[in-house]
């Protein structure tokens, strides 16, 4: 199994993205782990050192895509 | 089964999107079809009515999910 972690901060824009992951992603192979940065700011380094910008973002392995724009991350920063 | 559309133009950042796709889309669920809009620009219409913007991006059922960006539409349309 390999991990997929997707970043998100409660948006809209964030729900709709991380509902479609749970519907789509093959989850035989990947375990998905969903974090809120928005309540978890401790996982933000993190998240900017693989490459997230904005959220939501899915970082599969070491690859990020960001999917849809709902909230940068220098803002959740702030 | 539902329909998943993958519509991209070939370029290297839609191209890590699609493997992206190829890999961790649960394929028991959704039938991928990828469409090369540069190649074949008679779906250009149909991308667009369905909110498509930019490419890559995915179209599961009537959802649109870009995923990074390599190309704006209507720079192919010209």
């Amino acid at each position: 199994m390999s991990n997929a972690v997707f970043y998100h901060a409660g948006c809209p824009v964030c729900l709709g993205a991380e509902q479609m992951l749970i519907n789509a992603l093959d989850q035989n192979k990947y375990t998905l782990e969903s974090v809120h940065l928005g309540t978890q700011p401790n996982r933000i380094d993190a998240a900017e050192a693989a490459g997230v910008i904005s959220v939501p973002a899915l970082v599969l392995e070491d690859q990020v895509f960001h999917i849809n724009f709902g909230a940068a991350l220098a803002d959740l920063k702030a």
